[in-house]
Formats: structure tokens, sequence, C-alpha cells
């Protein structure tokens, strides 16, 4: 049975890709799934599907419905759920990603600098890992899908 | 992963095929469900299979029973329900849907002409879109799927 | 034990006075909740609260959230569930609140006159008793609670 | 029946005491919970309990872990989470919770000034109501409970 | 805290008053409900509230539909099911009690002359415990609730 | 999708068989499964397996918990469960699994002759179809499946 | 509101009297909840209340279901579950505990001399906090309820 | 449909061998999952992959964490969890593994000698079938699937 993996959070850096080549170089049976990673697209997705706004509140909050229904799926469907978090930008959603699969009881891997670690206690304390590199995210999902320690 | 979605809702015009269409001529892996849309093999299924009724209650109870063996089935295996109000006829069972789906957690779409606007803020409060048109929908499966906006 | 009863649905006559005093005649130990009966405050509260909007989309929205913080957190805490569908309105939210405490296992009680039995068969079979008047509802809440048939 | 409203977020200023007296004036029957808010006590609780650390990494994710005995505990029971998003710091904790109670299928209300829209539109678009001021969620709970719009 | 037990099944002998004195005698703080107990009522109720119907078939889902809304809720409020087969009768809605409460993980108690052992193996391996005379119910609630033996 | 159903009950008739029969027929996409219908192999296998027993009860027990593995894994993958209950036997662990399937919210088809109708109104209040013939139990799945009527 | 705690594990020394006491000193409102510690009943109480058996096992086996009538009980209606593995003894029991509180998601505290800390890693992992001594499960309790530190 | 059968505990023999190669003679199609059983690695992965910890408490954190990704997501997928007991070491794991799996309402089958008889009467008490030869577990699962008796 393949596993499914979210990647959840930041979406500015090349983070998913290092795992997914990761994953890809040591032929593991895990299927990604992430958000929407254009930048643009999410943030204009809801006028450019649902008609114009005047206010940008509702133009935020269609486009954040129409996001929400990949989320929620996606995390739904997912053994797994890694949140990354990057140096720059609040990055809420990540955190409330991180509390949704948590509520849901999914197994949760947060990915982050040393540097917010006092900020992200409380979600790393619901955490089963924390992780600096991608890297060591491809290194937990081959030991779990496959019992095997890194070469290194 | 192929999604499920469950098109609750008016029966009587062609909306249904207007979206399937659409995920056709995209190529988006998406199995589509729905009611049974035939009015009068919905109506009498109940007195057909389990023999007739006296009382016109007790012939769309019976009928009911079996119809909701489909429609409950069906809204949990999807994983995002669509849902259709058309300009006549009160679908109160389109409505039921939606609080059904709404409890279970389900990301909901409501798919009706603006003048219904008002008597359904209740339904679209719980809805993560609204559309007007099935088009729209079919946009917004796109997205969620493959994150492209339209080109329109 | 005090049973908690939810009275959803029309709000244009007195049907919930006509439980309430049933309920008190019997002195059955039933605590009755309902949603917001004043339709001006239920339509306006969005705004009134929240802030004006322009578009009459974002006023029903705004007002369907708050009401929906109480109506779904009192169907959530009853112990059984009364849908009245009155003869005017389409009363869609009624319909939603049947299939919402439908899903979420609640014993349903609907309510309402023979004209709409065709149109509310999905919602009448979800069910566990179909009434014509208030007062059969004092009727069953008695015998659920105490075990007496009524004296008529 | 008293009504829980969990008070989560920002602890820097006195918003939860204006929610609270609000309440009081109105004499609503809400019983409302936080986290500790002591900012001192909730970092050094861990250590201070179950002995010291050298990595600043432990120390926090002891202190986390009692912390989230009180705050899991509360969000399940209560029925309504509130959300406070304050000028400073990251409040990643906060859009955890908003994610947690989300997911729990608790009523929502976030609080935050205009400036944070964009940035918390994922989580806005998962509450019931988005108020500016404390003294809405006051008006919000009373309408709630007691179907009054304010009196301004 | 007090306990809730629901007593589930045979109607026609005094095995509830059995259980109810026991109680009583130990002054254990337990709360015993159950099905409507007059044989008359509990067949009538349907027809008797809601009106006549020619089919018995009718007239029986009727009563039944009233008759779940009592058993159901007072199942679901239960901390222990206890579940009566008596010498006569076919008692399958005492059976389907079990297996509703076994569903729900409710701790299940059957009570059973030795005769009927081998027909009701499937319900007993579902109970915590198989007893004979209504008093080793009252033992058990005395241990579980007190943790004292019998006198006996 | 294929729909897997679970049939319950008796197992001394070919009911099992005209229904599969039926569907063979009708090329319906239907997984089928039961309980084990060998009577003996039934009845012998927890000793057989786990070693003998002096007392006929702890035979029976042990069989059932083996029994049980299957019948609760099966009826937790079924989207639909049928009970038949026949002529003889008390069949209790008929009416056990349908209050079991019940509280999953799985839909339930009762089928059974007439003359158990009384005695079986709980089961059937719970169901969402009431059958006499297994032929009507094809009839109603090729409806669920396909929306067509039978052709008699 | 008062807080349920379940104290499960170890019945040979006193860790439970110290922890009453020290909820006392402090005034905290704090319902505890246990096992039955007499251990000579607990053996006993299958036998005892629903007669002999000539096999231990089977003595054991209607002893548990009887304790478990108790235990998984309170364990559902606790909000926190403290679990106390001692220097003798297997004490399976008390990691089974962990496991079913771990998986109902109660926050869970552990309590265990350093010794066992190896072997009980993953029982220490699913907790919220791991303990030494008793009166550290009353400073958190403390914190918990009150927000205050130890004076120590 | 496969069956997903996941083998908890004990890790220095061969009894998961026993089980594989019985069930490939059988040519029964059940997947089986497991904890990783190399003990040098499990005990190891947390520092290996996400860095050194001086103490052996955190060593030992970080390992079981990452453990855990593993097993909980097997047992959550799992049909049906086997747990065995072997002669030495505490298995507190293994106990755990069970209760969590009972809480899910997973069928569970123990595995171990008549001497822990007393001390796991409460892991047996929840489970469906205690065996004491790895072949017995083939058997069951055997008949579980296809209705088979063993031919000894």
């Amino acid at each position: 049975m393949s596993w499914h993996v979210y990647l959840s959070g930041e979406i500015h850096t090349g983070w998913r890709a290092r795992i997914a080549n990761g994953l890809m170089e040591e032929e593991l049976d895990v299927e990604l799934s992430a958000p929407v990673i254009d930048h643009g697209a999410s943030d204009d997705v809801g006028v450019a599907i649902l008609g114009a706004e005047q206010r940008d509140f509702w133009k935020d909050h269609k486009g954040a419905g129409i996001n929400a229904i990949r989320t929620r799926t996606l995390i739904e469907q997912s053994d797994v759920v890694v949140v990354r978090f990057g140096d720059e930008y609040r990055q809420w959603n990540a955190a409330f990603d991180a509390g949704y699969a948590a509520a849901l009881g999914k197994p949760l891997i947060t990915l982050h600098p040393e540097q917010h670690d006092h900020a992200l206690k409380e979600v790393d304390r619901a955490a089963l890992a924390v992780a600096r590199e991608p890297e060591q995210v491809v290194d937990i999902l081959r030991y779990v899908l496959n019992g095997r320690l890194p070469r290194r």
C-alpha cells in the first residue's frame, strides 16, 4: 500500500522538490500532495472563477474557500502531514493546517529552522518529529516505510 | 488518486451533463455520481419493487427509503458535494443533502441563480463556494485538482 | 435528566408556543431551544454587529454565520430535533437543519401539513415521526419521557 | 444551560477582560476559559515542575506539553472558540488552536485588526464571524444566547 | 457522578424491579432507564398519536419510530446497557439494542437463563458479563461503583 | 467503484445464492460477503483452533470470538447490510448485526416473511427497505447502482 | 466545571493518596477515580458474582470483564488520565489503559521512576508529561486548573 | 479485498515469519505489517536522523516519535491486530498497542504462553482470541477469510 503524505506550508522555496527528489532516488512508494503553490493563482482563484469583489476581504474569502476544498480533502486523505515554516511571512495557514491535522489524529512532522523553535513550541509538541532539512523528512519516510536508517 | 464528486439536487435541466462534459474536455480525474435522475423511476421505485400501497404517503416513504440507500452511500463516499437549486420546485431534498454533507465535514459547493440568494443564505454559509453556472464548478474542480486558473 | 429538544424551521406562526404550553401543562422536564425567531433581527444581525456591506450577498453571509453559531451549537446539544415546514417560504434552512441533525444521528420529528408530503418525502424518511399538529409533538414527548398515551 | 467559550490567542493586551466585562454587564450565562496568560509561568512551567533542561528546545517541549493538557481539554469542552491575533508576535499557537477547533467542528470567531486580513484568510474562512473589537464578540454572544441586537 | 444504566429487553416479568430494589437497598448512585414497558401502550402509540393505519405493518412502523426516539436517546446517554432475554418471545429488539450498544462501545451485560446460551453466543461474546439473575446485575454494579464484593 | 454488501442472518436456505445469481445475471458490480455459513464449522471453530473446553459456554465463547473477527470486519467494510430472518431459530445474532450496522450508520435492508412483521418492528424501523424475497434485494441493488426499475 | 482525572496503574503503594492529599491541600476542583485497588477483590470478582470456574483462565476472564465495565467507563468520562508504573509486576493493564486513553485523545500523564524510561519510551511519547513523583502530578493539575507554578 | 493484519509486539523470535509462511502456504490474501523489528535501528532512529542528544530520555523520545509515525498509521490501516507477548522484556509497547487498537474497535488477537495469563487478563479480555502458537493465528485467519477449519 502506498502512503499519502501532505506537504503543507511555505511556498517560496524548493523544499517540496527536495523531498520529491529524495523519495524518487530511494524509490519509495509515497504519493505527495500539497496546496496550490502558485502564489498568484492561489490569491486570485476566488474572483477569477466566481466573479470580482470590491473589497479585498471578500476576494480573499472566496479564494480561501476554493483552496480549502483542496487542502482539507488532501489532509483528510493523507497518512502523514508535513508542515514547513520558512523564514518569512506569518504562515498562519501552515499552523492552522497543523492544528487541523492534529485534531484528526494525523501523524505530524514539522520542518523549520531553529530560530522559530520557541514560537513554534506548541506546534512542535503536537508533532512526532521536528526536522530542520527536507532530507531529514526523506530519511524519516524511508525509515517509516522500509525500516532503514540513513547511510550518513 | 481520483476524486469523487456527488452532484445533488435539481433533476430537470442538463447541468450535470455540462459538468461532465467540462471535466472530460479537461481530462480531469473525477468520478461523478448523482441520485437517480429519472423522476418517474425515483418516484415509483418503492412500490415497483416492494409492492403497492394505498396511501401516497407510504408509497413515497418506501421510495425514499430505497433512494436513500443510494444517496447516503454516495455522499459518504464522496470527496466533494455539489448541490444545485433550480428555478422550480421546493427541492427540500437538496437542502437536506447539503445539511447532511455539512455535518459529515464534506466540502460543499452550491450552484444556484442569484434570485435564491436570500432564501439559501444558511446553506450558502456552509458552502466553500457559491457558483452560478455549471462551468464554474468545472473551473473549481480543475483548480482544486491541477492548480490551474480558467483561461477566460 | 432533562431532555433538550430543538425546534427548527418556520418562524411566522405560533407553533413553538403551542408546544411550550403543552409541555408546561404536562409538567414535562424538557428544555426547548430554537433559532432566533425575530425575522428582522435574524436578517440584520451580521451587518448590525460586524459592519455594513454593499452587496446583499455578503450581508446575508455575515448574518448566516452568526446565526449558525447558535443553531449548530443547539442542534449538537439537543436530544431530539423537531423541524417544522409551514405553508409559505422555501424554508431551505429547515431542510438543511434536518439533514444536519440526521447525519449526527439525532432523532428527528417533522411537522408539516399533508400538502407537502411528496416534496418532503426524503426528509420524512429520515424522521422517526411525521406530525401534523404541534400537539402531536407534545404527545410524542410525553410518551417518550413518561410512557403515557394521550388521553384523547 | 450555560455556554462555554474558550478565548485563545494573544496574551499581552486586555481583550479578555473587555469580553468578560461586557458579558457581566449583559448578565449573560457564559463560562469563559483561556490558556494560562501569565507569559513567564507559561514558558517556565515544564522545567519548574518536571526538572531543568540544558537545551531550550526541551524546556519548551516540556512546557508546551503541560500547557496542552489545559488547552486541548478546554477546547474540547467549549461550545464556541474565539481566537485573537494581535499586532505583534507570530502567534502560531493561536492559528494552531483555530485549526484544531475547526477540525472538531467547534464554531469559530476570529478577532484581529484589518491589517492581518490577507495573512489570516484561511483561518477567517473557517470562522463563522470575523470581529475587530472584543465588544463585537460580546455582541455576538448576546445575540447567540438571547437573540437581541446591540443597542448601538 | 451518577451512573446511567439502561435496562433493555424482556418486559413481562419483574426483573427491572428486582434490580431497582437491590440498588436502593445498597444506596447506589445509579439512574435506571428502560423502554416503555406497558406492552399495550408501546404497541399502540404510533396510531394513538399520529393517526390510524389500515395495514398492521405501518401501525407497527409508526409505533416503532416513536419508541426509537426514546430507546436510542437513552442508550446514547447510558454508561452501561443491560439486556435481558426471557423464556418467551423472540425479543429481536433486545438483540438489536445489544448490537446497537456494542457498536457505540457501551459496556454490555446480558441477563438470561442457560437454556439460551448457544443461541445467544454472539451477543454474549460482545458482553463484559453474562448474568443469570437480576441480583447478579446489582452485585456487578455495586462492585463497579464501590469496589465491594457481594457478602454472600 | 464496486459496492460491498454484507448478507447477515439465516444460514439454512439458499437465499444468498439467489441474490448472487440475480446480481450475476444483471452484471452488477457488487462484492458480496457473509458470515461463515457452514453451521458445524462455525460452531466448532473455537475449540478446533484454540483447544477443547469442558463447558459448552466457553466452547461457544471461543467460537463466537473468532466469528466476530470476520463479521465485524466485514460489516465495517460494507456499504449496505442485508439481514435475513428465516422461519426457524431465534437468530438473535441477525438482530445483533442489524443493531450493530444501524449504529454505524450503514444502510440496512431486512428480508423476512410477513409473519415476523410484528416481532421485527424495531429492526424494520431502522431499515431503509423491508423485502420479502431475495429477488427484491437484487431489484433494490440494481436500482441503487443503475437507476433501473425491475422489468416485471 | 470540575475536572475528572483517572488514576490508572500500580495498586500496591500509596501514590493515589499522595495525589488526593495534595489536591485537597490546594483545594483544587478535581474528581479522582481509579480502578478497584483491593487486589484480592479485583482478582475474585468474576467468580464471586458470576459463579466458580475450574480453569484459572476463565476465572480471570470473568473478573477482567467486570473490571473493564468500571475502567473503560471511567476512562471515557475522564478529562486527564494518569498512568503509574511501579517497580514490580509487569503492569500490562496500565500500558493497555495508556494506549486506550491515547487513542481516545485523552491527555496522558505517566508517572514512573527513571529506571523504566527505555522500556516505557513508546508510552511516554504518547504522554504530555512524564512525572517521577505524585507531587509533580499535583503540581501539573494546579497549574492546569489555576495557572500557578509550584512554590518550591 | 485483501485483509491487512498488523503484527505488534515481541521482536526477538521468528513468530512473524511463522505466520507469514503459514499464510503463504495457504495462499491467503493477507497483507502483513509490523513495527521495525531491527532493534538497533529502532532504538537509534531518532538521533540518527534528527541529531544527537545528551540525555537518553530525549534520544528515546525522538526515536519513539518516528516509530509512532509508522505504528499508528499501520494500526489505523489494519483490519486485525495481533499482539505477541514473549518470555522476556516488559513489552509495555505491545500492551499499549493493544489498548490503542481496542479503543479504535480493531479486532484483537493476543499470542502468548500460559505463564502470562494472569498478568495479561485485562488485555486478553479485550481480545477476540487468545492464541498460544503462531500457527493458531494462521488457522484463525484462514477460517476468517475462507471459512475452513484446520485439517489437524
